[in-house]
């Protein structure tokens, strides 16, 4: 019965002197005085091995010990395995093309990534999919708390929602169809189905020329969509709430993995005081906060990713919360089914519209959408939309749809800025960009 | 503040007599001697609605309703609101395509799926997705408790883990990829990554050409793999464990939708003791089977459609529960990467594989894999594959993979036959087959 790395300091404190199997990978190995100590790792953390005898192992092989386990202070855990027998499950080839027990920060990106079957194995890399599990467990946890459904929509669609860039074309049989870049048309048609809350964890594509460390051509999104809202300040309170619950479960079952990156999770109960401003209030905060810093850089009049970095540092300093939300984009900036914010000075210009900002980067883009048909088929044209390609999704509208609204968090980009990570591409485990398909 | 439809008798009998607001769709109208009855739907159920006036109302409109709550043993649910003040929301037009409000066994699947849109405002079609959300979380759920971490991974690959035939291609910038099978090659890795357990819950695609009630070219596949196992049986039990909790959850939280289809879920203490019965067993259980009925159909010499409904039906009768494990399946059924069944005589030709059978239908194929890098190098060409195809595939197992294997649930079948629906295609929200990709 095989015992994990993490349980061999309890069971030697218990005492008893009993053998115990141990199984992994050979992380390390060390010769000292005739003594050979070998560090197994596996999914629960590492554990120093102790044998007089000179196993014949290379690194990364795959074993099965079994030995008596012993407090000892200053091995790793605090406890170490007397080895009794050791047995070779899969013998790894002597040279690695990875270093994969070497320190993470001294490997460029393009090898962590070119290597991505081995760099997987190293624990600090490891640690952010760990991380990421939990950031998907929370979600769709806390929305469940709230009477949302879980919903798996087809991301082969015949069109694109936001008009039709941006899109990879696949052969469908004899016809082209394209990946999906989001499921709002889906999100929207099962809250009106009455299902009224839904959530999907599913990827997303952007078919997008550009390679830096913002962005992935396929991402995991984790959509959100709600009925009967007023306005997006209803959305913002509910990213609120998820929010605070997701860092509150990254800090309680990811402790070690946020200590492996120096990390440091948000208090969840800062979250609720977070501030919102306008997109107009954004970019005058963001000019203020230019005129403090040493670059003095130019005039800033959107919200880019400098405006973007000093909005959150401003939030930091203000609130204790590198978090901010900025509602009420001018409509220019949003898609056609957003829905106006009625000013009161006749021809809405500005949306309820809102984008959560977090650490310096966009994480989430939301809002209230537009849900009356009459009002939708005025708008289509000014978007270079046509009512005939649209039947579908129009539907919707024409059938009785309530006041709805949702919003999209990417878990790369959060996972990245929870961890600190320097681009969204580490914290893809098969990131696709425009150069990279493999492995 | 709204209420829910499914709160009103609670309020009703708990008196005060004061105001509520609920919120939802116009589902029927009816007048009976002055008096209009409206049935209100939200997403917690039905309710009706009394008015002394005849409100200007289209089905499917969705409104807000002010009223006093009144108990009445005869309305839906056991309470009905007394009508103060109404307010439509979104005006519904007066011509439904599709009766919202219709018995869905009168309407057939094509007409359901052509109006997708509205047929899912149907409580009894929309309770299908309630049960399969309800499955989803059960998996994921029970799989965190036995220490498994959930991955998300790549959809667009190079080629294909099962030799590249029945793939979609997608344009990706200036190269060709394929949309994945399965996540195969990314599970293994990620075993041997040392997360050991890992699942993924995401959409798969065969490019298949057939059109039955049995497929889908793109559906939800739930997957699970597992490292340091000795054989299929460790993962049978794993999969016995797994479908007794998601039973168990969807008798739990979805009695309404079940009775809605008088639908039946599985004991699931009876889910340990479904028999595993080899191949070869099977073939011969089934062609007993066949002896047995009217029909004396020709000899089974495959586990095909009919021979999957025969092992159902025997485990039925024999062990009280229409699940079977067939394993041992001959090589010649099985991928490259099939574990070998080491049966003595030498030269195994027999595999360390199963498939699930549940309620007549092939819910799940699995198995060890092979993890020794020189026997599967032995193999590749027996299978038409090229080492030089495979080069990061191959990798995970030349630098040290325990014995591992997994399996994979397609949820739209589990979900259609714990429902007892005709065709897989009614178990997906949005279905792709070879003639639909709208909406």
């Amino acid at each position: 019965m095989r015992v994990l790395a993490s349980e061999i300091k309890r069971i030697a404190a218990e005492g008893g002197g009993e053998e115990v199997e141990v199984s992994g990978w050979v992380h390390r190995i060390r010769e000292l005085g005739g003594i050979t100590f070998v560090i197994l790792r596996d999914r629960s953390g590492l554990l120093q091995l102790v044998s007089g005898e000179k196993p014949d192992l290379t690194l990364e092989s795959v074993i099965r010990v079994r030995g008596i386990p012993a407090l000892n202070g200053k091995a790793p855990g605090g406890a170490e395995l007397q080895v009794k027998s050791l047995e070779c499950l899969s013998r790894a080839a002597a040279e690695l093309p990875y270093p994969v027990n070497g320190e993470v920060s001294g490997i460029g990106l393009e090898a962590i990534l070119d290597n991505r079957v081995l760099s997987l194995r190293n624990p600090k890399i490891r640690s952010i999919f760990k991380v990421q599990s939990t950031i998907i467990d929370a979600f769709s946890a806390y929305l469940r708390s709230q009477d949302f459904t879980e919903i798996k929509t087809s991301k082969l669609v015949g069109s694109g929602t936001e008009g039709g860039t941006q899109l990879f074309a696949v052969e469908y049989f004899d016809r082209k169809v394209y990946l999906a870049q989001s499921p709002q048309f889906y999100k929207q048609i099962m809250v009106a189905s009455g299902l009224e809350r839904v959530f999907e964890v599913a990827p997303a594509y952007r078919a997008e020329k550009h390679d830096t460390p913002r962005h992935l051509n396929e991402y995991v999104s984790l959509d959100v969509e709600m009925g009967f809202i007023e306005s997006e300040g209803d959305l913002i309170e509910l990213e609120k709430g998820l929010l605070a619950y997701i860092f509150g479960q990254v800090k309680t079952k990811n402790g070690d993995d946020l200590a492996l990156w120096g990390a440091d999770v948000p208090d969840p109960a800062l979250v609720a005081g977070a501030p919102t401003v306008s997109h107009e209030e954004a970019l005058r905060i963001a000019n203020v906060e230019a005129a403090g810093t040493a670059a003095r850089s130019a005039r800033i009049f959107d919200i880019n990713p400098e405006a973007e970095r000093r909005l959150c540092d401003w939030a930091g300093r203000e609130y204790g919360i590198e978090l901010v939300f900025v509602n009420e984009f001018p409509r220019r900036y949003r898609p056609v089914y957003t829905y106006p914010l009625d000013t009161g000075g006749g021809g809405a210009s500005s949306t309820m519209s809102f984008d959560a900002l977090f650490r310096g980067l966009e994480i989430t883009t939301g809002g209230r959408r537009q849900h009356d048909y009459a009002a939708l088929l005025e708008a289509l044209p000014k978007f270079g939309l046509k009512e005939e390609d649209m039947a579908d999704y129009l539907s919707v509208f024409k059938y009785g749809c309530p006041p709805h609204g949702g919003f999209a968090i990417g878990c790369e980009r959060l996972t990245q800025k929870i961890l600190g990570l320097a681009s969204v591409k580490e914290a893809s485990l098969f990131p696709r960009d425009r150069k990279r398909v493999e492995p």
